[in-house]
């Protein structure tokens, strides 16, 4: 028996099934399924993806036996539509559509009413009685003919198709505006003006012969796989080359035949809110392609869904269709146990279904229905938690803009931190701070931020720079506030002078309204109304079931208690990352902080630090208060020592005043601790290697706050003491060492101990390769992976935005690797720490707490390689719960396809 | 039978020999080995460096077997000495030494005079007959005993040792000034006086007994080598802890016993020069610390070392006993067939030889000696190469400062490129372009180099840096032009305004004459004169055998035609980094690479590129010709743009001038090409990726230059041309497709091709962990070891400097990783990457470009990994040539102890 390359569908069965998505593409399954169920499709039958692969193999040849199985289907479809294709007297008119495995719309061909010819049109006029439909039928396949398969294409960009040309003439001879109000002769006429089009531009005639016309139309859809936007969209979105594309043939079905006629689009749900209801829109005596063009206003199918008591609904329009309609949805969504996005076309009274699929739906829709369902027992709850999307929950946690409101935006920037935020613009953190005070909203713009603008982000609805990436300071800092930020605005002039920014040819001063989508890196002009978000019970419900089937850990970045609540609240187990440096700017800390950094002896710098000990643990006593027995991670100071001093000339003339020092010898400080690559400078455990004292204070006030807190309130404490940028082993036992004795020091004055680990941040490429070594006295690893990736490529995350987003456009890279982590390169010296670290100590805890740590495929990887944790910004704590919980679901699934 | 822990030698015989040093320590083989080649050496017994460790084992406790072979050992001493230790009438003294492995000097302690006590000092009177070297020696044996022993030392720095204290009291109550005044009645006293210190300060009696003096005196010594001093001594030099240290105990011989004795240390050939004559100096009447402290000034051995004439020679004084010394070093150089370094004593007339060891000598000395030996049968070629280090070539391939000139040193730096350098201080590259050219010698002083300084660079003698570590831009530059250069020093405050530095309280004004050592690292005032070395013969020999014995090529980086004649002078086997940039600076060029980067659009650029072409071209044209077939590796374009252009307000309006342009729009492209982290940003193949039109400019320069040169002169060339900075697959693939159809253009145009090749440096970690895959299309990888480096460790090497000299000498690095690759962490990446490399493409060339390339420890490592080449700056070639053999001596070292 030769191979099967064609499958049948229609009159209530189908060779194919749903499951045979892959051969068959996504649309022929789904239309296979549908007539086994005794569901009316149009009849016809769907060509493999194999046989794509085999006619690229076979230098665009079929193999014979195609023929004979298609002409064997055909008669098929022929029995079951009561028509002939290229039949005078009762013509059948079949389509052609491509379908792939996944969905990838616009990128391949579809040629329609195919089989119509001089004859045939006319056996078409006799059976339908509508002449003016029939030319225009045959008026369309023969542009749309000459377009796809004959490739009569404008010349350039900037002409105009030549049919278009065509029509418009037309039109214009005729004294009419729209294509509708021309008339069948009209029509008559411009079909032999486009085939005389194709004549001239092509050389060839136009098929008369409907057979030809029919491999013409496979031919080019097959070929279109290996067009030049197919195998782009392929490449962007990793789908193989060897996947092919299916084409189905199908009868044609008319909703364009009179108003006993009609086409509509349908959910099984309300894909915005999730709510039970059968949602629709339709368009009597119109194509498919109308309901979605807007040039006419769709109708609601049904009351549910009609906003005013004025529309026409189809179940009042056309109630028998509609009762068929409804059974079929019925039947579509408990058979498939999913929510369904269908189309149906309504010809002369009868209802064909032409398409299902999986409704696309919003994060609220998505965990309302999925809790729903489990209700209804038609899923079990981790088919539940598998069908909301982590990455959507962004769209839940932070407000939105009203969908509804009037958006003007006027620049593009990078989605740095989610959310709606308006405000008035101010240049510079003490004018938030000044503008806030009085009671202003404002939206802090600025070139790039640094650890001196933290108080004027604090108050900032939102954040606008117009440099650094996704995990710029700003970002990076937004993101762990929860706070809204487009990062990398690039089309900003900002001019801190005359404070104001041009953006093309606008400016705006300050004190203007502006309006930021930090979700989709939109800037707006104005005020854009916001809806704060309800978490309702199913997100809790989902959020619960998640935290049933993960197994890896979820904890927090936070650095103060308010952060820490948060996350708590949204499940964090425990805090992964304290950064102990946004501690030092807030009053008078940064005082003591700076007379530490000009302090020219050891004697004088702790003398400064004696001063910052008592903030440092208050800081910690309030974190350890609201964690409540659960894990912190505290991480030392980081940053190099420049970040805290002003390099504003008038700052230091401030800062020299308030001092009481020279604005010289503030002005050398800084120069001499000038770096040209700060990443790559002093700053991490450099520091607290040529500056014991500084971790020693740290160390210490972590120790107290951990006993105070048991003394006085009988709270338990698990500080994990984090050593940052270890490159070598020698550094961190010298910290170790600092950190021990502190302990020892503090535990003797309260005359008990507390648990506590130390351990360090894997962030150098070295530490991965070094991790034996250094997991000898670590006691934890937490892989810093967005240094780990800044070192790693060689990408100063401050400046890559310059050529990132051209390496992802061109696909030299996936993914901008500071969102996704990369786990071809970065992935594997974090796999490399994470075994040569347990092969010295099997039960070393690793984590990761970089931004990656809230990312869903990173969290996936995380998983897989056997890390204990994961840590990311209090706002993606849900979001890092439930990517946990996919994790295990893909693995399981995985696990089961190879027990098969 | 027991383990045997005591070896003794004298008389002729041993129970050792010169293979046993691990077991007896350098000095204890070596005295056995003249002892069994009949030399005459005080008798004596070593123990084994094994009981050291057992004795650390033991909780500082001996096995009983030792005190037996001690006792045994000792009689026969006794016998041979014809004295017996202890005794009142003939007393043998002992001095009891160290001795490891390898030498650690003034690492451990020695104590001299052992067996002297009230009743033996008599007997000891008796026999000399000299009462005052008696007391002196008794005296010098208790304060030695409660220094070492007791531990009698001062309490703070500060103070004085009690016994110096003492001993100046003594002095001064006796109104003289030298110890040597001191009568025997005075030292009697202060034994005395000695003693009561012991008892008040220690609350111990000084031992009487003979036999407990010996046993604390080799307990010291044991000790000792668990001290904090040889601990950390250890740590520094990498020896293992447990190689432990061997005790030498040996009769006293005395140089001091009056006029008929004398001491002395010569050379069995000249160690400054090589020469072969015997060279030595000597004291009458003197102990061995006498004639190297100084005190004295010790007399030449014989005429040949004799630098006046009215000098006493040893020859003239004591013929005979330097009868027997000749006899004895023609015997001991042709016994241990390497030039020695001896100690001996002349006792009363009797010639003793206390020591024989590998003599240090020059780097002209070292080469001349081992081809001479080589050329007198003593030696082959292998020992010959494998005696002279790598390292020390440099001191032979650039001048050096007269030793005999005064020098002034005001400060320190870090000795970044070797040599001798004197020139007048200027503070502008433009300013040393113009001094130069009016016939002045200049040093150019800079805060730290940029590529705008090059001009400058090329025309000073010298260049000195205040900030910049071994591979800043200066270090880099000036290796490469074989330029002396101190970067990183500190010390200076250099004010360009006013175009002075200051250095402590010196200032140092533009015209004022200073030189810098560049291999010391010294700055000194004024024009201290040089020598310039003169290659011999016996260098040419060295490099020859060298070059007969070496698995791993040699090549060199060179960016110019001189550069490349150098280093073909130099042995230098192609270039295996020609970098572009610096052809970029040059008159009419920068104007054009100005007019790139001001570009507006592509158009825009190529216009300017166009200009550049012919430039290019002919760069490559003179190079290609110079190398004459040899392969040429040529990187393309790397550093930043923003390193273009200028960033001096002054030179920006100049610019402008120039250019036509508005200083505005200069300054804003310099603005919109900041960068935070340069090293991190907008540089290597990512301006290729993201221009082009630059990569496929340079191509084309390179291919058309090679066609050019085989149209006109017939001269093959074999170009690889490398793509900088590459961390993905496609990066490389992408330079990859513009560099082949640059190519595939210019071979149509001249109507033959050429042969090349199209590699990658592999110098971000990320590229290491790929390798496998960019091996698909590389053929070549170059490791950049500077930027590897710099990103593995996360170090900036122009800000490092801050802590790595404090990480080297907290033992935290053993090495700056700059200057020495580091094997554990960065040397495995280059091994991953060379692996994973060569599974792809098994044939894959492997060379190294860093600055590494020419460092002996690093050069071993490459030819251990199986790089097929090294490149470094041309002045290293005869290094690396050096090194390369070295490390295949090394290598069958290894293999031969394997066999055994």
């Amino acid at each position: 028996m030769s191979r099967k390359y064609v499958y049948a569908f229609g009159g209530g069965k189908a060779d194919g099934t749903a499951e045979m998505r892959n051969l068959l593409g996504g649309k022929g399954a789904n239309i296979a399924e549908m007539s086994n169920l005794g569901i009316p499709v149009p009849a016809g039958f769907t060509i493999t993806t194999e046989m794509c692969t085999v006619y690229s193999k076979l230098n665009r040849q079929y193999p014979p036996e195609l023929d004979i199985q298609i002409r064997e289907a055909m008669a098929d479809v022929e029995k079951i539509m009561g028509a002939r294709f290229g039949d005078q007297e009762n013509p059948l008119l079949v389509s052609v559509r491509s379908g792939a495995r996944v969905s990838m719309p616009g990128m391949m061909d579809t040629v329609l009413n195919i089989g119509l010819n001089e004859q045939t049109v006319k056996g078409l006029i006799a059976n339908s009685g509508n002449e003016r439909f029939c030319w225009d039928s045959y008026r369309r396949f023969v542009q749309m003919y000459g377009d796809v398969v004959l490739g009569l294409k404008p010349e350039s960009k900037e002409e105009e198709a030549p049919f278009e040309v065509a029509l418009t003439e037309k039109k214009k001879a005729r004294g009419v505006e729209l294509d509708s109000d021309l008339t069948a002769d009209d029509l008559k006429e411009l079909v032999d003006e486009f085939k005389a089009l194709i004549r001239q531009g092509k050389g060839v005639e136009f098929p008369e012969d409907p057979w030809k016309q029919l491999w013409g139309s496979i031919e080019a859809v097959f070929g279109s796989w290996n067009g030049a936007r197919a195998i782009k969209y392929r490449q962007l979105n990793r789908i193989p080359d060897d996947w092919g594309t299916a084409v189905n043939v199908q009868a044609m079905v008319y909703g364009n035949m009179g108003e006993g006629s009609g086409t509509g689009v349908a959910f099984t749900r309300d894909p915005a809110t999730g709510q039970k209801i059968f949602y629709g829109e339709y368009l009597l005596n119109a194509q498919g392609e109308d309901v979605v063009s807007g040039i006419r206003t769709p109708q609601p199918v049904n009351k549910d869904t009609q906003s005013s008591p004025d529309q026409e609904t189809l179940e009042e329009k056309m109630p028998e269709a509609y009762k068929i309609l409804e059974d079929i949805y019925l039947k579509l969504e408990s058979h498939y146990r999913e929510m369904q996005d269908i189309e149906f076309t309504i010809q002369q009274g009868k209802l064909w279904m032409l398409q299902t699929r999986l409704g696309k739906r919003t994060a609220a829709a998505a965990v309302k229905i999925a809790v729903d369902m489990v209700n209804e027992g038609l899923i079990d709850k981790k088919t539940a938690v598998s069908r909301v999307e982590p990455a959507q929950l962004d769209q839940l946690l932070h407000p939105t803009f009203d969908p509804k409101a009037e958006k003007t935006v006027i620049a593009k920037g990078l989605p740095a931190s989610p959310g709606a935020a308006s405000g008035r613009v101010v240049f510079h953190s003490d004018d938030a701070e000044e503008w806030a005070a009085k009671g202003e909203k404002i939206i802090l713009v600025r070139i790039e931020t640094s650890p001196e603008d933290i108080g004027g982000m604090n108050e900032a609805q939102g954040i606008l720079t117009a440099f650094g990436g996704m995990t710029s300071h700003a970002a990076v800092v937004a993101r762990g506030m929860g706070k809204c930020c487009i990062a990398g605005c690039g089309a900003l002039e900002i001019n801190y002078k005359d404070k104001l920014f041009k953006v093309n040819n606008l400016t705006v001063k300050e004190g203007d309204w502006v309006s930021l989508d930090g979700s989709a890196g939109e800037l707006m002009l104005g005020q854009v109304p916001t809806v704060v978000p309800d978490l309702s019970g199913d997100f809790t419900q989902i959020m619960e079931w998640a935290d049933e089937i993960r197994k890896i850990g979820v904890r927090t970045n936070a650095d103060t208690p308010h952060d820490s609540q948060v996350a708590v609240n949204f499940g964090a187990e425990g805090i992964g990352l304290t950064r102990t440096e946004h501690m030092f700017f807030e009053g008078d800390r940064i005082k003591a902080m700076r007379e530490m950094i000009l302090a020219d002896d050891i004697e004088g710098r702790k003398r400064a630090l004696t001063k910052l000990l008592p903030y440092q643990r208050d800081d910690f006593y309030g974190i350890f208060k609201v964690m409540d027995g659960r894990p912190v991670t505290i991480r030392l100071l980081d940053p190099p020592l420049h970040e805290f001093l002003p390099h504003e000339e008038k700052n230091q003339a401030e800062m020299a005043r308030e001092m009481g020092v020279s604005v010289e010898k503030i002005k050398a400080k800084v120069g001499s601790l000038h770096e040209l690559n700060p990443m790559l400078g002093h700053r991490g455990c450099r520091l607290g290697t040529t500056y014991p004292e500084i971790s020693e204070m740290q160390a210490r006030a972590i120790f107290e706050a951990a006993c105070e807190l048991k003394k006085k309130e009988n709270i338990e404490s698990h500080p994990e003491v984090m050593v940052p940028l270890v490159g070598t082993v020698g550094e961190f036992t010298d910290q170790k060492a600092v950190i021990d004795k502190a302990a020892e020091a503090v535990f003797s004055e309260y005359g008990f101990k507390i648990d506590y680990m130390v351990g360090t941040m894997i962030e150098i490429p070295r530490a991965c390769i070094v991790a034996d070594k250094i997991a000898e006295t670590a006691e934890f690893f937490s892989f810093g992976t967005n240094d780990l990736t800044q070192m790693g490529f060689g990408y100063s995350r401050d400046d890559a935005g310059k050529f990132l987003h051209e390496y992802v456009v061109k696909g030299i890279l996936p993914e901008d690797p500071f969102h996704v982590l990369d786990q071809e390169g970065i992935g594997e010296l974090v796999q490399m720490g994470i075994q040569r670290g347990r092969s010295t100590r099997a039960d070393l805890k690793v984590g990761i707490c970089g931004e990656h740590g809230g990312e869903p495929q990173s969290v996936e990887f995380c998983h897989r390689v056997g890390m204990n944790y994961v840590s990311c910004s209090p706002y993606r704590v849900p979001v890092a719960r439930l990517a946990a919980a996919h994790a295990v679901i893909k693995e399981q699934g995985k696990a089961e396809l190879k027990d098969v």
